[in-house]
């Protein structure tokens, strides 16, 4: 879970390029996909521990205001960290064009040379570059550093959508257990209600990732499964 | 937590970039970040709600493996789609250099003409690069499609890591719960042991995204010190 969010992102940006204002989709999918999970499993997990259906509510709920919490300001702070470093590598960038002028031309010529171009069409390429100063740092931004200018307002509403999805999600493998007096009842019920929310999940964002369908959403259900499944062992080990 | 892993990683990349063999120090930091975080909160929360110690073991150790696995497995599965991903669009990027040599051709003048360069460089780099189709197949990849070539190996093993680092980074919050019997202690051995852990850790994550070391290491501490809260008063209203 916590792992592949940027790597999905990544590959959600290419199949998407063309789609605008889908950053809120992509959020609300790795939200929703740690959400549907890690509440999931916990509960799945304490179920085999406990008798009390209430107990397994108060730690789900524990639970997702913690991972909630902790993913969105978690983000919010990264995303705000992106902003200073990529500010700061600018005015680094703009100093070296300026005082260490040839180390950089040295460093753009091997950018240039590594794309598999000519010595005659290296020195040209660079000779136009270095004269002008913002083209030159831009160039340097994203092809020495491969840093994109961030966007100020996308750290906060990125964490905050995806801090109330991974809510969203998490809600559905919990509520089954607010109906029921035993956990084992609640865990039927949650399993059947959250391995079909994952599959349905999984197949969406499968078609967001470009990945087969069908073998993405069973991905995605099996790491489930696969989490709880683990948590009911070690929780059944410690407390059962 | 979850959200930033990837932009974690970016950042301690571009500041890494001279340090061989850093993967494995930066998966220790991306998987004990969540985990001495998420547990802490979730067994902090469970302490204002149940009155056995026990009990917010057993959730302990369940949130723990759901997190780890699903962290673990997770990223593995991504990683492995990423190759997938790169495979799938190395093909199709070869099938358009042979079969739609002007689009491509027009796609990659597009490219060099966004750098900077003037309309005669870009024709000179253009012609050049569509003598070799390896290289241009690896042009493309890198600047129209931003990929690079992922390692198989690394998927596994950054997985592993990271999971592994999950439950070292949780067993820190939850070790003192298994000396107690009133939860209420538990919390307040755990919270001193954890924000320690956590400002000491959030420094030397700090050194490694090339953040203000303080600044940095507070930050790290507010957020699991938040999600706890968080935790324990919903929890509390929950189940208190």
């Amino acid at each position: 879970m916590h792992l592949h969010p940027e790597q999905d992102r990544n590959l959600i940006d290419h199949n998407e390029e063309h789609i605008k204002s889908s950053d809120f989709i992509k959020d609300i999918v790795i939200g929703m996909s740690d959400g549907l999970t890690v509440p999931f499993a916990l509960a799945a997990g304490l179920s085999g521990a406990v008798d009390s259906a209430s107990l397994v509510v108060t730690a789900g709920v524990a639970e997702i205001a913690a991972g909630s919490t902790a993913m969105g300001l978690g983000g919010y702070l990264a995303g705000r960290a992106e902003i200073d470093h990529y500010d700061s590598e600018q005015k680094r960038e703009y100093y070296e064009v300026e005082h260490l002028k040839e180390k950089e031309v040295a460093e753009t010529e091997e950018i240039f040379a590594s794309m598999g171009l000519s010595a005659s069409t290296v020195k040209a390429a660079v000779q136009e570059l270095s004269l002008d100063k913002d083209k030159w740092v831009n160039f340097m931004m994203k092809y020495e550093l491969d840093l994109e200018t961030p966007d100020p307002k996308r750290a906060r509403n990125s964490a905050l959508t995806i801090g109330l999805s991974y809510i969203a999600g998490g809600i559905i493998p919990l509520s089954p257990y607010f109906f029921v007096d035993h956990p084992a009842d609640g865990l039927l019920y949650s399993a059947v209600v959250t391995l079909i929310s994952l599959f349905v999940f999984g197949y969406f964002k499968s078609k967001l990732t470009g990945q087969p369908l069908f073998k993405g959403a069973l991905k995605v259900t099996a790491i489930g499964a696969i989490a709880a499944a683990a948590a009911y062992g070690i929780a059944k080990l410690f407390g059962g």
